[in-house]
């Protein structure tokens, strides 16, 4: 039934049976969370390996991994990720736990320090930030923080809207850089295209520093058949453009959230900068936590296994319970829109537009929590209030069928109370 | 005997046979380090219960440390923090594997955001350190690359001169802070009196936003009886500056250096302010760390009992072997001064004016890496060329005299040098 074809007397028995069911569900005394990716506890205990102690406390380059050693180590480490991502193992840097950290940190050291001799950004007069949106509010939280001017630019099924991406760039100095997760994109799960990609490298920007932060969270996370994403660190190379791309990556989703082990690539000149740096800011990571990670999975053909029993046994039923819903209930019905994701954590559903909130709002009042609507934006604030991230990871399976349903509900009262406004 | 009194004659007969002694530890082949702060393997292995997965996964509260939480997790953790080192465990905020690291982006907030309302640092003509001297190295390092001014302050065995200190920082407002390590101080092992304590938490400074970076580096690491140190937090307060000073710990040197838990300690005004900012940066730090770390010292005399051990059979018996060599081999020379430490990882010796590189470069000569010499002042420059850090605990006992016989030659050798330097 599409609801946009009623007419108001039609919409009202639509509100009154909708109604009906919503208020069923208040009555279930819910208290459900699809608001943030966290893995469930039955997805972690499939990692339970990762909490054994290394095989030997010594790397198998004789490093003692308890002891202090240099910012750079365990080069195996490195070797690891590279061989994972197709990167150079001379390109990567390892951190901590966080790969946000190694972003916001990244950011700091160019407001205080600028980038290879260019101006420290906290000397100009304004910052500007492309913000591909929807997209994932922790990034847009740290630009926001660090005090730049978020510019929102709309994303497309390919990645942010490029024709738009390459006329803002060209046109503006203050405008410093772009966030990216290329790879099944928090929330809507867009894929890059190679054309992205090349245009991204290639473009002509007004700041001789413009820096693409390059979040490939989900680099490994497929839910589906694999998608293929081309390597932005070649790609700015080739363009002449080598050090304007910073890369990051963890296994938090790979091991266990908040205990994973984090890298950045970069270009040489990029890489001596960090060095510089972060050998004066520490002494250098957990050397244990990276050992007890190549235990458990010596290979890439390790990690893609381990990827895939995630997959198999715990995301793809999710992905597919959400997605069934989207289909069964609001398919046809002209009130939400979605992209079905291929892997990553998230699903991202456009209501009509003024109904994001609204819906959210419902969804809590039957116990329901959902990621704020406008989160996925800069600011927090969606100019049309549509976009709603599910994510279906943490509940069990029957918790998440009861969710959707709610949604679902939910998301068509929302939609028939903004049909009747206009019909008044 | 007393190398001063001697005439020409007298000192170059002894520089004949020093130089004899010299030459027969140049033909052993030595390769030793005295270097770094470093555990030894085998006081390391004294730490392998830390090794082991936790007995759960989950704190006794309930938080999943497998998982993502928030910045401020595990609770439990504060409060094991906060009972070993008498604290409020409100006051601490927890961090990664290096305190240093916390103090680096301590740094960097005030350079960016400043400081309860004051002006980012980033923003100013110039911003002075003091840095009591000889100090941490890589403190000095810290503030020489964030920009500031380094200023030298003599410390004595109480700590800082104080009545310098104080002068210093009532006159000039670019002064905005200090670093202290006040027990046990790398390198000398001085300790902070009651009244340093008391002075720099009441002493006027013209900066309103000046800063002690209190960094209790060695908190529990007596080697010999332990010596108390005042609740700086408290003394501030009292003195009516509550938020003049950060307090910084890790468990580097209880469990594994480079995979132990740091945490900083602050006012309630100062710690809502960094939690506004680490939220940003960060999703918190590896809570699993901190269970296997609770799990195998879950009480202050726990911990209590395992610092004992490792000062018993891997520290004191190494200070033992340095106090003694220089006791015996330099005691009433007049080639050099020392403070005997009762704690920490360090001995400090003062050469002759002018002596401290030449006997560095000698002991290198024979094969013992000793830290180099300036390293324990700011911009790595002594200006007295005078002060040689002694870092025992990584060498073996047996390894270790050799190296001490050898330094003491180091010592007499560059001292007699310059005295016939005198006489020429």
């Amino acid at each position: 039934m599409n609801y946009l074809t009623l007419d108001r007397e039609a919409l009202l028995q639509a509100h009154t049976e909708l109604q009906r069911q919503f208020d069923h569900f208040c009555t279930m005394g819910l208290s459900l969370n699809m608001a943030r990716g966290k893995p469930s506890p039955e997805q972690l205990d499939l990692s339970a390996a990762f909490l054994n102690p290394p095989p030997s406390v010594c790397s198998p380059g004789g490093v003692d991994g308890r002891n202090y050693s240099v910012l750079e180590d365990l080069p195996e480490m490195r070797r690891w990720f590279a061989d994972l991502l197709g990167l150079s193992a001379e390109s990567i840097l390892l951190g901590g736990n966080s790969s946000l950290n190694l972003m916001y940190d990244s950011l700091c050291r160019l407001l205080l320090f600028g980038k290879l001799g260019s101006t420290p950004w906290c000397r100009l007069e304004k910052v500007k930030w492309l913000c591909p949106s929807p997209g994932y509010d922790r990034h847009f939280a740290v630009t926001e923080h660090l005090g730049f001017e978020l510019i929102t630019v709309p994303m497309t099924p390919e990645g942010p809207d490029m024709d738009l991406v390459e006329r803002l760039v060209a046109g503006d100095a203050a405008i410093k850089g772009i966030w990216c997760v290329p790879l099944y994109a928090n929330p809507q799960g867009a894929c890059y295209s190679d054309e992205t990609v090349e245009r991204l490298a290639a473009m002509e920007t007004a700041a001789e520093d413009f820096t693409i932060l390059w979040d490939n969270a989900y680099g490994v996370h497929h839910v589906y058949e694999p998608v293929a994403l081309l390597d932005i660190l070649e790609a700015c190379a080739r363009a002449g453009h080598a050090d304007r791309v910073f890369y990051y990556f963890s296994t938090s989703k790979i091991s266990f959230p908040g205990a994973g082990v984090s890298m950045m690539a970069m270009s040489p000149a990029n890489r001596r900068e960090a060095v510089a740096h972060m050998t004066v800011q520490t002494i250098g990571p957990d050397k244990l936590n990276q050992l007890r990670l190549m235990a458990v999975l010596p290979t890439p053909a390790d990690v893609e296994a381990h990827m895939k029993l995630q997959a198999d046994r715990m995301l793809r039923p999710r992905f597919d319970i959400v997605l069934e819903a989207l289909e069964r209930e609001l398919g046809g019905t002209g009130l939400a829109e979605w992209i079905s994701p291929r892997g990553g954590y998230f699903v991202a559903v456009d209501t009509l537009e003024g109904c994001a909130a609204r819906t959210v709002a419902l969804a809590g009042q039957a116990g329901v929590v959902m990621t704020g609507a406008g989160a996925t934006f800069p600011y927090k604030k969606d100019p049309r209030d549509s976009n709603i991230r599910v994510a279906p990871s943490y509940p069990t399976l029957e918790e998440l069928r009861t969710a959707m349903s709610l949604f679902c509900v939910c998301v068509k009262l929302a939609g028939v109370e903004k049909l009747l406004e206009g019909c008044a």
